[in-house]
């Protein structure tokens, strides 16, 4: 008997999730969307409030096929419907600045995740407390033992939220320069900038007492380093490749 | 006669825009709002389509209390609809990672602006292809010009969308670590990491004829430099303080 392969797990494409512009660049398996999630701490997230469409920063973390973050001001259309309500959750990572020979073809090289679904709130406490032990664990390996625990009252004034993924895209570009066939032996000049978001070195509290040692779980937050590579090891140290 | 001072333009505030959490973080002054804008390339707009929400990541320009950007799939809604359709304009800045005693001190640094209003067609032809110059020259001092001027063909299949900022928001975290008074003392590892997006040496595209020398405009995208400050210097360069 053959070995059999399956096919890569993927996101159902719909009108909804389809990448209309430069549709080459889409990507709608499981594991080239998770990579551009998880090499993210920040998302945006689209929300309809009484007919306004709002867009908020906030830091999320993926667990499977869930995305969770807190207390958003989403929380206030949740509050008023108790059912879930639609939500885009996007994350992009700029990789470059590209630089044509003509307007029309300069661009960035970029890594960009789009996710549908609808957001709930995580109301369980102790489902609550666990996810926000996760979230610490996520970003700074093996961290949230070692801090002092949450108290109830933290606990009651977090908000957590979640969501099914139910459909999602990803969109690559990293092609650099292209211009047209004919332009190249225009005089003109044309480079592609490199672009990565990185930490600096460290700056310890000065308030902590003598002889507290950085954490082994912090040996990756090294200065200079990318920080998307960062998350995507603490992210495969608590999830593996899940 | 005593000189008066003229207080600051600032956006209205209404529900819409009002910084609910953590409130004291917020900013309504055009010019806290501006110079978080004028600092990024990319943006995420929301908007609707059918009820549904979507956060679209962009490239962007600021000029007076306008906003400009182009071909994203808001296209799709506002073809369908002449009218002008509302969205949400969000520019983040992530500036550190905070690690704290306990996890529900966690925080990051940040500065982002959220801007409201209703997006729109540029539809003129000349006032099109003056939108592309300025997108370059904001981006890349003085670049237009040296460029292969835009085919009406590209100019054709180029839309530019922009708004008017009706409202907005800013909201900056920049305190590093806080934690409970009482907290301090424990033996726990807490610190802040600098987070910062950083460009890398340009890579010349290789099909340059011989002999074309980076231009004077770009000296500013040296090796290592913040993109913010970059991008802050070009939006002055072409606007001064506006």
């Amino acid at each position: 008997m053959p070995d059999t392969v399956s096919p890569p797990e993927a996101y159902p494409v719909t009108e909804r999730n389809k990448v209309r512009r430069l549709h080459e660049r889409g990507r709608y398996d499981h594991a080239s969307v998770h990579a551009i999630l998880d090499a993210a701490m920040i998302c945006h997230i689209a929300y309809i409030i009484d007919g306004q469409p709002y867009c908020t920063p906030t830091a999320f973390w993926r667990e499977g096929e869930h995305l969770y973050w807190h207390g958003s001001s989403a929380s206030r259309m949740l509050r008023k419907q108790k059912a879930g309500i639609p939500v885009c959750l996007t994350v992009t990572h700029l990789d470059s600045l590209v630089l044509a020979r003509c307007g029309f073809n300069h661009s960035v090289d970029y890594r960009s995740a789009m996710c549908f679904g609808e957001a709930y709130f995580v109301e369980d406490p102790a489902e609550k407390a666990r996810a926000l032990d996760v979230m610490i664990n996520r970003f700074y390996p093996d961290r949230a033992a070692t801090l002092r625990p949450s108290t109830g009252q933290e606990l009651k004034a977090t908000t957590v939220i979640g969501m099914r993924i139910e459909q999602a895209s990803g969109k690559i570009r990293s092609k650099g320069v292209a211009d047209e066939e004919e332009d190249y032996a225009l005089p003109i000049y044309a480079a592609r900038f490199p672009v990565r978001q990185v930490i600096g070195a460290a700056e310890p509290c000065p308030r902590m007492p003598a002889g507290v040692a950085t954490p082994d779980g912090l040996a990756g937050f090294a200065e200079g380093r990318r920080l998307d590579e960062i998350l995507l090891e603490s992210q495969h140290r608590l999830y593996g490749d899940e």
